[in-house]
């Protein structure tokens, strides 16, 4: 056989080649625009030239702080397209971690939206390794800024060469992105994607069982291309030929909605906050949404009311998925298998809510207390993977070696197994209580108090304890008009039905609000110092 | 990113892990077997260790003469899951034939049907390499025979053992199969197919816009199992869970009905021929065939009333493919794109009646007369492929050089090429007529010729023109109750509005048959002879 180096330049041509019709419809700040793929094609090579002007090699890395639109499309494929790197930076953290990332990527060249310099004007005194900046803006002046040198996206393109060439001399295992994942605790950690990891990733999402990505699609991500390359779903899409809409700095959830109506969206991806607040602009029933067959739905688990919002209320299928900044990210997603159709519609949404199974090219193992679990759907384990598009270490990082052990990167996520090899997330390894040498997931706890009525939202974590090693405390912040006297007696009975007597918390604290991070996910760690100042364990 | 090698061994095992419950179906010549992927699995895994034992080693080749059944799906996965390689032989090749690919892919063990036995008794003497064969019989007893040593496929499984380990010390670049074509003059030529390609195939094969082989699919390849590995589907259907239904061996149009209806199949693939058959039993109206989502034709170009017949008349999707056994065999596939669907019934046939685009991992150029050609459905090219899943030489083999040019395979089929990237087949290299500098497709002649009422059969080859280097001659069998007075100019008129003057046939000849090949080809290189004989320009 032949051995064609998959490259990520090779996707853009084969849509240029097959597709040159189809569109990318993009909004940036001034306006809509319409481009066809025999455009972005095009704009795609002026750009690699571009670049090569700047002086970008094989290997630098090209920094984009941008929202979802067609310039950064055309990033995604003119950066790896010269063997450079596409670097990603999520525009949503603290300048500090900002220039972190920056400086430790080492990017040569900085695209960025015009809404975003401001930020750059602020940092860009400790950027130590940048040497170009790129407004990607509509505009034919160049804003006023102190920044230097400062280019403008349009001006360059019209110096770019149109049939500028995909580089061909390269090594499928080269680094074509990279993205920075938050941690809880500390600096960022980078991720790099090889070319061969986004190509092998992009074939996963246009499987039948897949996201089953097609022609026909019209994809409208949510998700920021900021963050884990849209999920991958710009370089699957161009591949495929499916149109995209690209929604833009700042989007609404009625520009969403309106997106959906008007541009007939069939496949859109986006974490559970985003659709929340996109069902409550669907639900005043003014969109014509029947075009949409999956809402993708990952980052954290969705409650089973906002699957069955969508499913039942406004007839939209809702897929569970699952990944991280470390696996491109598709690892599972959750779909019927042929024999599941026969269940009862109630246990059909439940296997639905689960985060399913394995996508084909991947390996899964889950560790619990003592070797691998049984597939019972009741013991827990952390979930380890293994495969071409998961990561082997962070980018020059000492805490690659807790992440990374014997060829399988370890989540951190502890999951149970049903016997259809279907996970389900039921908590972080360290939020996971460890009681008695047995595991308690704070997740199941929170899930269950928060079906009470008189319970807004619910946090659980861990207190150490001398007898048990740690005991769970419930943090609770009630509804309007509940009073907390006599509610934490009624929420233990509420409790005690559904649970093994170990699995109770040790105690109810209520507060005014749970501590939360940027993207609304709660913050145990800093829950954690509240309980123990509570409780007095404070040492 | 992780580099995890690309291997046959863990399509299986992700069957194992998350389809252990789904079903392969299996006609042998004494039963219907019904198995699970876990039963197949466990049965591979024995197959290994068997195969272990009689001595298969890292490339040693492994021979099949067998038809379509669940064992013939186990030494699938079983030679290349310990690293050896799956040498599928077609059975319907001239002994001499047959000797000449055992002895030159140097086959070290012979799996072999019963009703095939016969045929290797008479040959065994002839084969150099072979140290073992065993009989894939249902029987509890060996057949009586004189090849030694001769063993029972089962009574080997039942020594293996169950949990035998896929080897995992594999370059996904090894061969993990091969498979010889027959060629036209000369022996039959080898082609091996590395695990990477083999994947990379079976990605294709699940991906929504081309066959999107799901866990949903019921697949039942009526293309042998010998042939061109039934076109990848045991692999990718195994990978992808879905149930299989292996037909058996000798099975007739009325055993494909009946198992179509019975198992519900949704898909299938095979040549013309097989369709042409299998719609004459459907005609009778007696089978549900709602099941069927897809038929998949390829082999050779399906006339354009057999795809109507299906489409129209049984409700039956119909799918156009294009590939060689060089070619794994998957390059194109015939799929409307999205802005297609609003062409008129009679527009969508015409296209569906093409051969298709490119499926995503390909590369083709089609080189004509001066360089590559032009995009407008007239001029015609030969089209050269390549690609992970494209060989890139015949296996020890000089013909290697005159097909295997500057990483680019000369496929040897002559093609037109619409705006859409489509391509059409119009004839062979060897086939086509080159007169006065242009190019003449002899396939485009037959088709027309064949339209005309009085017409049974046509053939149209060239014959040496002084004056315009060749000329096409048309071949033609009248149907009963046409005489020949008259007709070579009533054909002549017919075709004269169709084509340009300097296509038309200098002359019509009549035939009481034309010579074919085995598998209903015409055999133009015979006819050539036959022409130049009558025409008086034999030398």
């Amino acid at each position: 056989m032949m051995h064609v180096p998959l490259t990520v330049g090779a996707m853009m041509e084969h849509a240029e080649t097959f597709f040159p019709k189809k569109q990318v419809i993009s909004q940036t700040h001034d306006q809509l625009h319409h481009l066809t793929y025999k455009d972005v094609g095009q704009r795609t090579r002026r750009l690699m030239s571009v670049l090569k002007e700047l002086g970008a090699n094989k290997g630098d890395r090209i920094g984009t702080l941008a929202w979802n639109h067609h310039r950064h499309l055309e990033i995604y494929f003119a950066a790896p397209g010269i063997g450079s790197v596409l670097h990603t930076i999520n525009i949503r953290l603290a300048p500090e971690h900002i220039i972190y990332i920056i400086n430790h990527a080492e990017d040569k060249i900085l695209f960025v939206d015009e809404d975003i310099l401001p930020l750059i004007e602020k940092i860009k005194d400790h950027l130590t390794t940048v040497e170009a900046y790129v407004v990607m803006t509509d505009k034919a002046e160049l804003p006023d800024s102190s920044i230097h040198p400062l280019y403008s996206y349009e001006e360059l393109l019209q110096t770019g060469d149109p049939s500028y060439p995909f580089n061909t001399d390269i090594d499928e295992n080269e680094i074509a992105g990279m993205c920075y994942t938050s941690a809880t605790t500390g600096k960022p950690k980078g991720v790099t994607y090889s070319h061969r990891g986004i190509v092998l990733h992009s074939y996963a999402l246009g499987l039948a069982d897949s996201a089953a990505i097609s022609e026909s699609d019209v994809s409208m991500p949510v998700v920021p291309q900021f963050h884990v390359n849209a999920w991958g779903t710009p370089f699957a899409c161009t591949w495929f030929g499916s149109t995209q809409v690209l929604p833009g700095p700042r989007f609404t959830p009625q520009r969403l909605a309106e997106f959906i109506d008007k541009f007939k969206v069939t496949i859109t991806a986006g974490v559970p906050t985003i659709w929340l607040a996109l069902y409550r602009e669907l639900e005043k029933g003014i969109y014509d949404t029947s075009s949409l067959r999956a809402v993708l739905c990952g980052g954290s688990a969705a409650p089973l009311g906002l699957i069955k919002a969508f499913e039942e209320k406004l007839n939209i299928p809702f897929f569970h998925a699952y990944g991280a900044t470390e696996t491109t990210p598709l690892v599972t997603l959750s779909r019927l298998k042929s024999y599941q159709q026969n269940l009862s519609n109630e246990e059909k949404l439940k296997e639905r809510s689960r985060q399913g199974i394995l996508v084909p090219g991947l390996q899964m193992k889950v560790l619990g207390n003592s070797g691998e679990i049984s597939w019972d759907d009741q013991e827990m384990g952390e979930l380890l993977v293994r495969g071409n598009w998961i990561a082997n270490e962070y980018y020059k990082d000492e805490r690659s070696e807790q992440a990374f052990v014997d060829g399988w990167f370890h989540t951190g996520d502890v999951v149970t197994v049903d016997e259809e090899g279907t996970i389900k997330i039921v908590d972080r390894t360290k939020d996971l209580i460890k009681s008695g040498g047995e595991w308690i997931s704070s997740v199941d706890l929170e899930n269950a108090i928060m079906a009470h009525e008189a319970v807004f939202e619910a946090s659980v974590v861990a207190v150490p304890d001398a007898e048990w090693q740690e005991r769970p405390i419930a943090c609770v912040v009630l509804n309007e008009g509940y009073k907390k006297d006599g509610m934490k007696e009624a929420i233990m009975n509420y409790l005690r039905p559904q649970f093994a007597k170990f699995w109770l918390p040790d105690n109810v604290l209520f507060f005014d609000e749970i501590p939360k991070t940027s993207v609304g996910k709660f913050l145990k760690r800093e829950l954690r110092e509240q309980v123990k100042e509570q409780l007095g364990l404070k040492n």
